[in-house]
């Protein structure tokens, strides 16, 4: 049984193999070879918290895993993180515990940013170079890097905006000393129209740009919206967009950001990213499309980063 | 943060602290001061397998709990327990993490056990003495240890039966070496029509006797149905008891021990336990009356006894 904290994790951590890992996960999900339970939700107002409990199997692998998610926002004010939890892994064939990992909240930070740059990459065109990331947390980080790190092979060029602009600096200084060729965004707008990939990670519940804005062959992925109520693309840009993708579609299209697309359009319908990463489903056909994808995040990536984890721990300990 | 084994964990224990604390727990309980999340249920039928994860919070309290229960029930071939699993607590306030204990499903079969135990003391006519417990099991066991120190007055007697004689035998030899004084029953039905209060422990899905047999004045607790399809008493007897009570009234409508009669008479009735225990609804009115409690188990008994083994961990650090 290995019960690992955060820097044992972020040190097990191989991000290709996650990649990998992950990118089987999102096939699976789509091939609905993934198993998921309901979702457990408790919330404690008056402390301005909440929980979450997600748990899955992957068909024929070795490990169920229980993810455990609080945010408790007053928490800041006392010198506490926000963000609380763990991922348990137990065995699928005996229910022994395989693992506790006291991740902090890291490796779903970390999962949902590997999601975003594998869908990214697979929607983008070719020559895609310029990236406008919206947000400035510590989501709009990891998007970059993760980014960065499977595209090596384009020069990309980062533009970072944030409603709060010094925040938007630090994030800006931060990706630059991790070698990243970063820019401060001041007017939203030009930068939207400017961009050939699009990345929103902020918990927006209105558009964040006006519709008509982007241009033809742009890449948008939207990481933010997750629940009901939260929007961070105009209606009509969802709704026009030659191809929309997203993880899990009854997710996307009720409570991610295609429920005021689908409200708006009852017909809508949205392909899911396992089924164009396996390639069962054609992605973009042309230069001129607009592409959007919307990720609400899926048990099967928590699965996959964790049993990325324990197999690392496994091979260091052998 | 505790992180506890099972022994760490059954050093700690304290029976009548636990008992107080989960009397406390079915009161709020059936009073609605208790949040439970959507029950998580993961299948794993190549394995024989499954995982349920219970969660919920106790209005007013510390913490929060997590129960993760898993039976694999070809584990014995390969020499391991059936049951695995911890109970998780947090805090309600920040969400930081505060016990792990790997109890290895000894706090369940406790709880379960003192619920029991309380029902029973609570129903039954205050001379009753002559106990029946139905099933050679764990929680056979723990019921009758469980009875026996919450009514150290009483010179109580037990009859035990099993479908499994030699099981029956083997709880009865370790019972009397306890300190109880054990008979091992031969004659179900004989017994059920001597008994002054019955406990029925097992997993059948029918009856386990004929309607008729129970006496007049009888007390009987039944803790084996919990699912739909599982059955332990006669309908009739159910359907014309003097009083019935139960964990919470939904559950065992539903799927608990009081389905099949429910399924006889749409009216039928539960009182909830919390209830009687509170003094809000009267128990028994009359030596004549025969009562019938119906346990299915419920997350505010876990998080009751992961709260007493925390304070307890944390009385003796201090």
């Amino acid at each position: 049984m290995f019960d690992l904290n955060k820097s044992q994790i972020t040190n097990l951590f191989e991000f290709h193999e996650a990649v990998e890992r992950i990118r089987h996960a999102y096939i699976a999900s789509a091939e609905g070879n993934v198993q998921t339970a309901n979702v457990g939700h408790l919330g404690f107002p008056d402390a301005n918290g909440d929980c979450h409990i997600k748990s899955g199997h992957i068909e024929g692998t070795a490990s169920y895993v229980i993810k455990i998610a609080s945010g408790f926002y007053n928490n800041p004010s006392v010198g506490l993180p926000t963000s609380n939890g763990m991922m348990l892994a137990f065995s699928a064939q005996t229910g022994e515990t395989l693992a506790i990992l006291r991740d902090e909240g890291w490796l779903t930070d970390m999962r949902t940013a590997i999601g975003g740059a594998l869908a990214t990459r697979a929607l983008a065109r070719a020559d895609a170079t310029r990236v406008l990331i919206v947000g400035a947390g510590i989501q709009a980080r990891l998007q970059a890097t993760c980014l960065a790190q499977l595209m090596p092979e384009r020069a990309l060029e980062f533009h970072i905006w944030g409603r709060n602009a010094s925040a938007a600096k630090v994030a800006a200084t931060e990706l630059n000393d991790l070698g990243l060729t970063v820019q401060i965004a001041s007017n939203l707008d030009a930068e939207v129209g400017a961009a050939d990939i699009i990345v929103t990670t902020t918990t927006a519940t209105a558009p964040l740009f006006a519709d008509g804005l982007v241009r033809n062959g742009t890449h948008v992925t939207a990481i933010g919206a997750d629940s009901p109520g939260k929007q961070e693309l105009p209606t009509d840009l969802v709704g026009s967009a030659s191809l929309r993708v997203c993880d899990m579609a009854r997710q996307s299209l009720e409570h991610g950001e295609f429920q005021s697309s689908k409200r708006a359009d009852a017909s809508l319908e949205a392909v899911e990213l396992g089924h164009i990463l396996s390639g069962a489903r054609t992605g973009r056909t042309s230069d001129d499309d607009i592409t959007v994808v919307d990720l609400t995040g899926i048990a099967a990536q928590d699965i996959a980063i964790t049993q990325a984890i324990i197999d690392a721990a496994a091979s260091t300990n052998a």
